[in-house]
């Protein structure tokens, strides 16, 4: 058996051990400041198979290659090529391993992505590329993705482990005191996307020291269902005799690691400062101990790079004015490229409180996939609103989606299998949600039973992908009432059906309702407040109808969602109603 | 065993027949026009007993004493007292009949009551229970309410006979072209007030001949509990050689009759121009066919004298202004008995558009109970809605309930047993719909499930005093969300609930909600849409709140009882919104 299948059986299931810092020991070995440590793989090797017999001799389960930052743009001002220094990185690795796991240490690139940087999305994820399939070809057994800042770099990177190797991969990052990496991701957003994009585990590297690291460690575990990964410093960094140290000797760093082994981590290593003295001590204290289980509940998310939307916590609101349908100055913008205006579109939505916006930049005669990527990419640089990315073109919403930073929704599948065989493995790779329409082949069915019945059928389907009934909203599909007046109330007998027998996500889009009929805001604020009250979980909007939102802050007051109504007393518009009640708050005579 | 449980238990088991007219039978005979038919009880009792022998000869099982208007108001210009003649006339009968029923036959006091004309409802009464005591004392089998066109009439008349007497109660009245009695009750309202007052059975006499009258009989079938009568004239009546005479031959009578009885009628007979020949011819050509069984559903229905409002059909509004608390000008004009000033308030509730107006005059320091009756009388006296009766003193209550001329509805008991033992008495004798509160001696619970609890113990405990659970309405009792906001779900809840495991209809006063913050009618009608979601049966409202009227304008289009929201284009009052949707109805990507 291949050892990827033997870790793979293991992560979770106990405790592993990976070694400790390889520039902290490198330093120790003689590297000088200026000096590139991945060129020692070649200039130096015996120092780096020193180091990890140390490690092995620590007791680690998995030693790390020496390949951080062997990545081409590090490198370009050595004279060796990323094959040659992580072939050579591997190949010292797996000679001294001798049966312990190989990881192939990934780094950040050291070149901030776009709009901070200049280095394009399909850049990193060419440079991470090149620089796993070296090791993948050299033989390593894992992927270590670690100390990442940048979620998206680590999207970046986890794609091109997962898309170029069939290797496990385990994704760290690093956080600051605002418990944020530097680019703005919060723990809960990290799992997200991360599990989103199916590693195999993940958690909490550098950062600080133990101790520190854990209310971060807390969050990942309230919402993490995956094995996780924690390698902090040896303590908080300090200067002494105008060296750097760490705060930590290595029994009390032990002592730290077995708290945080009962948080339930259990991929354990150590960072900055940490040496083979910190990994024995750790060995020695927790080996033998077994894995302490988090209970993350599943819930449905959805999110951009710096915010987590809860699906679960309470009724949310799309935009749909991201769309170019009926709209002339819209349209004149997308056949013009003209980002600008977009932009100002997207973020007066966003000002107007929405959880989560609907992109469609669907138009005959533009490169709709071309101008949804750049609007992708401007849109997530100036709003962390999470996106739902609409398009009846399969290939818009892959471009779309991958491309996205963050866990998006892609609007839509809908029950006939043509559909959804080529959405689904869109939605199951990069583990985004997905809206459900209650359609087929055979249109809208009039009854609620029918249309549940297709929703059904869609989740089933989903699951044969591998999507879990979490990632699926399903839209019961509002019509007109002038039009089709029973169905009305079947679209929200079925939300009610799908909620219960199902325990799937709903979602409708409101302003149907009233198409044809005077006075359209009253029927939509009294269809949306039935709606909410059927417990329907997301609403699409104009979120310019104030009186419509208006009418969601008064729901989440009582819904209880409003904690004393705090949210609502600041939102709300002042009501034109001339009506003010006499009597202030009459008590039945009980 | 008494004639009068056996007669109860054939009532609707079986094909009864009564006889045909006295009148027509006694002109014959030699009666002049001006000569008191009565009087010939004591002054020519044989021709009464021949007039009976003959309808027993042809058939009859019920034989009707000549008593019709045997009451002190038409007896007063006689020498006999209302005694004399009414003894004598069942004396007589009783005689005759030998082992037939007799039935004191008990028709208008021939005198309007108010506010058409000047006797009072407990004068009629009064008359009533007079003419009733004294058949019962002189031994008839049952009572015979007839040919009444005024439905407040016909309730004095029967509670007369249902208190002062333990006989079988049959009401029927006679209807107009229009399909309504004089005084403008239509067949469901006669049904549904002579049902609650609990008569043994109903149905329609005179009005027509055999044929026209079934377009009456059909809407009587289709809501009636009760056994079904029907005493047509004979055929339509028309001058021949300067007599009045009716179209229909025996044959033809008899033929419709027994069309009358496969429509579901059971209680069979003649009125105006029937004589034996017309009895017998029926007899003959029904007798051994079976009762027809009719398929009423069980609804719960509120009416007036003219106006039956069933609550099965879609939400009803109910005005909650007719009350003081908090209103100076009110407690003035009640401390004043300025009924003008009350009259103008219950127009304009009436005018606004809800279906029933809840009155409440509890005043400290008033003659409540004088006060209540007294608008009572004046209120239903100028419009046709229905009443719900808000008292929290059962005396108040009850005479309220009796002087009021339809069916009410009670605000209300709860959970506690000494408020039930006081009131279901009153909810049971007047047949009157109740309002139940979730709250007992221990105040209103928190969770639906308790409320639940309390709902259900209340329709139990009515049970026991033979009150249908049609009758009973549960109000799970809206609290301001600002004091206890996790509650407001829970009234709703509780909705669901006592509607899916009680089958009980529901009713919430809905702005309690919204005490205490701004903006107090979006949080209304926010709240109201979503009770009208949760499937609320009525909501008390202040109708004077116009966007809360459309609230409901509007639900009733989604919920397709506003058949192509032709009420709704009529009635919404024009938007105050600004934002007009730009896109008219986006339909989705499909
Ligand atoms: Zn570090
Ligand atoms: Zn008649
Ligand atoms: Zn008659």
């Amino acid at each position: 058996m291949r050892a990827i299948v033997i870790i793979r059986e293991r992560l979770g299931k106990e405790i592993l051990f990976f070694d400790g810092a390889m520039g902290t020991m490198l330093q120790k070995s003689g590297l000088l400041a200026g000096e590139i440590p991945e060129t020692y793989n070649i200039l130096q090797p015996n120092k780096i198979t020193e180091i990890h017999q140390k490690y092995i001799k620590a007791g680690a389960d998995i030693i790390t290659t020496n390949t951080f930052g062997a990545n081409e743009y590090k490198l370009k001002d050595t004279n060796f090529t990323v094959e040659e220094v992580v072939e050579s990185a591997v190949n010292i690795a797996k000679k001294v391993g001798n049966g312990k796991y190989v990881a192939l240490d990934v780094g950040p690139i050291g070149q901030l992505l776009e709009p901070m940087g200049i280095l394009s999305f399909e850049e990193a994820y060419n440079i991470f590329k090149r620089q796993i399939v070296a090791g993948y070809k050299a033989g390593c057994d894992l992927i270590l993705i670690e100390t990442m800042s940048d979620i998206y770099e680590a999207k970046a990177a986890v794609l091109a482990a997962k898309e170029n190797t069939d290797l496990p991969v385990l994704c760290t990052m690093t956080f600051g005191k605002d418990g944020r990496t530097l680019s703005g991701t919060d723990p809960l957003t990290m799992v997200t996307i991360l599990e989103s994009l199916g590693v195999d585990a993940l958690g909490v590297n550098c950062s600080f020291g133990p101790k520190e690291i854990k209310g971060i460690l807390r969050e990942i575990c309230n919402y993490a269902h995956l094995p996780i990964m924690v390698q902090p410093n040896a303590g908080l960094p300090q200067m002494q005799d105008g060296k750097l140290s760490y705060s930590l000797k290595p029994e009390e760093f032990a002592i730290s690691i077995k708290d945080i082994a009962q948080m339930g981590a259990s991929i354990l290593g150590g960072c900055c400062g940490t040496d083979e003295r910190y990994i024995e001590e750790t060995v020695n204290l927790i080996k033998g101990m077994k894995v302490v289980k988090t209970c993350a509940p599943k819930i449905t998310t959805l999110c951009s790079s710096s915010k987590t939307i809860i699906i679960d916590e309470g009724a949310k609101v799309v935009s749909d004015r991201i769309n170019p349908t009926g709209k002339k100055d819209f349209k004149e913008a997308l056949e013009n490229e003209d980002m600008d205006f977009l932009l100002n579109q997207v973020v007066e939505q966003k000002d107007s409180g929405v959880d989560f916006i609907d992109i469609n930049l669907g138009l005959p005669g533009i490169d709709e996939k071309g101008v949804m990527v750049k609007a992708i990419k401007e849109i997530q640089g100036i709003i962390n609103t999470p996106l739902q990315i609409d398009s009846s073109d399969s290939k818009v919403i892959e471009a779309a989606v991958r491309v996205y930073n963050g866990k998006p929704i892609i609007n839509s599948v809908n029950g006939r299998k043509e559909v959804m065989e080529k959405i689904f493995p869109i939605v199951k790779k990069y583990g985004a949600c997905v809206i459900g329409l209650t359609l087929d082949e055979n249109g809208v069915p009039a009854t609620a039973e029918e249309r549940f019945d297709i929703a059904k059928k869609i989740v089933d389907k989903a699951e044969e992908y591998g999507i879990p009934k979490e990632n699926i909203l399903i839209d019961s599909l509002v019509l007109t009432v002038s039009a089709q007046q029973k169905e009305a109330i079947e679209t929200l007998k079925t939300v009610r059906l799908v909620k219960e027998r199902l325990g799937v996500k709903t979602l409708l889009g409101i302003t149907n309702i009233s198409f044809g009929l005077p006075n359209r805001g009253l029927l939509d604020r009294t269809y949306l407040s039935m709606a909410l009250a059927m417990g329907v979980d997301a609403v699409i909007i104009n979120p310019m109808d104030k009186e419509a939102m208006n009418t969601v802050y008064a729901y989440r007051v009582i819904a209880g969602e409003d904690i004393g109504g705090k949210n609502y007393v600041e939102k709300i518009v002042p009501s034109k109603d001339k009506y003010k009640p006499e009597i202030q708050g009459k008590s039945k005579s009980l």
